[in-house]
């Protein structure tokens, strides 16, 4: 190993912290900043590249809006929002994954009777069932949990990101009763491409990556005495499963849609673990 | 050493940019993603502070614009524009040490005749002749240099800070002739804050960190047959040399200007690299 260069510096900008009230604070700049340094130091980045990493920035920020999160989706095709999942969310086996959150969920919306169809008009797309029972890590069923799920329509778009689209279609929130039970009626989700048009879409062209999610339906389960669960669930057969952009698929994640007279019903038991 | 937590997402993301066109980009992107990923790891960091890292780096997109740029300041505070300096300006001890380019730069300024004054409205600050000679590593005199120069006003803002300054005032542009010398009017200097209304001047705040830079001037020189050198002056005495927000200050860069009749004075000849 040779001498890193200008090693004093590193030091120097840590010190300066010395007197930061807030230690945890201080733990995350210190490792950022050793870190970033030695991004620099072993690349020997030049000054050009940083000029491109200031413009990429810059533009990330400048796209991001209430309806885009450019900086979600660069920590999303990093791995990075995986990472802090897998981190934050290690719960053991017997619960169901998690996995990333998104840039896409609007908020909580107003409340569907059980059974009822998340879409504000129609598609057409495969009419499909999903239900399932919402239970604790030991399988028993929770009432009162409250299920808030999410999807594109089969233009592959979310209604945020589509101004045809009515405002909250496909998307709903349901509370199980005592037999933690929950439907609704939607449609078959689609695979689709992450925003390309911005920053991350041209770093993903540029690094020979696609944007492209496999075929999935955004889950949030909260319930008192457990821990929120943020997951998808996907569609088995979906050509993006491997190779997620987000890199956000479990096979635990992963069902098979069984093909009805009307279309199609799926049907996924959630588990949550214990917790506030 | 303890297992990394999920080391195969952080492999999985490296072996998606397999097929990245340009292997230097690869290269950074691998360092870069390894090292992120890292402080993730090493701080298990929690989804509020990922949250907080996100609102963060919208926050300094959104205040960037043509005539403040955020990012450069998180560059500059955290050292990391010292270190790429230091790694692309290796140029020896003959020559004069560079320093941080700083967001402040608003291109090429009208040139000024040599020895004219940078002020386009009078200034309550001491008068300064700025003197030396533009030479290259050897000593000998550089003809046609152009220099750059930029500097505050006594109330700690730049032309590009402050509406009500004439834009281009404390700017400046010269060329040497054969003796290879310079010189212009100014006042003299003084230690500033930099912009800290924004989220880096919050995150100085919250790691205990002062804002301010001790008083100089930006000098940024061109000839052909060298390489460009950006650095400033600063003036000895100041109560910030020690402690700079951005880490910019170098032994060699410090003078002390002698005091006159009239008001300062302050020589300093720069030595250049050879180079393209």
């Amino acid at each position: 190993m040779t001498t890193p260069i200008f090693p004093e510096l590193t030091e120097a900008v840590i010190a300066a912290m010395a007197d930061a009230p807030d230690p945890r604070l201080r733990q995350i700049m210190t490792s950022l900043i050793r870190h970033v340094h030695a991004v620099v130091r072993e690349t020997r980045l030049t000054e050009a590249e940083w000029g491109q990493a200031i413009a990429f920035l810059t533009a990330a920020g400048q796209i991001s809006n209430d309806r885009r999160q450019e900086f979600i989706l660069l920590s999303d095709t990093l791995g990075v929002s995986m990472l802090v999942d897998a981190i934050n969310h290690d719960d053991g086996p017997e619960v169901t994954p998690s996995t990333v959150f998104g840039p896409f969920y609007s908020g909580l919306q107003p409340g569907l009777a059980m059974g009822a169809s998340i879409l504000m008009r129609p598609e057409a797309g495969t009419p499909t069932l999903v239900s399932g029972i919402i239970a604790g890590h030991d399988g028993m069923p929770i009432a009162g949990a409250l299920i808030e799920v999410w999807q594109t329509a089969p233009n592959q778009l979310y209604d945020v990101q589509d101004p045809d689209q009515p405002e909250g279609h496909l998307r709903g929130t349901f509370r199980t009763g005592v037999d933690g039970a929950y439907s609704f009626q939607t449609v078959l989700p689609v695979s689709y491409p992450i925003p390309d048009d911005g920053p991350v879409g041209k770093m993903l062209g540029a690094l020979g990556r696609h944007p492209n999610r496999p075929a999935h339906i955004h889950f949030m389960i909260s319930a008192p005495g457990h821990r929120r669960l943020v997951t998808h669930i996907f569609i088995a057969g979906d050509a993006y499963l491997e190779g997620d952009a987000v890199f956000g698929v479990k096979p635990g994640l992963i069902v098979a849609p069984e093909k009805t007279a009307e279309g199609a019903v799926i049907h996924y038991d959630f588990r949550l673990a214990q917790g506030a």
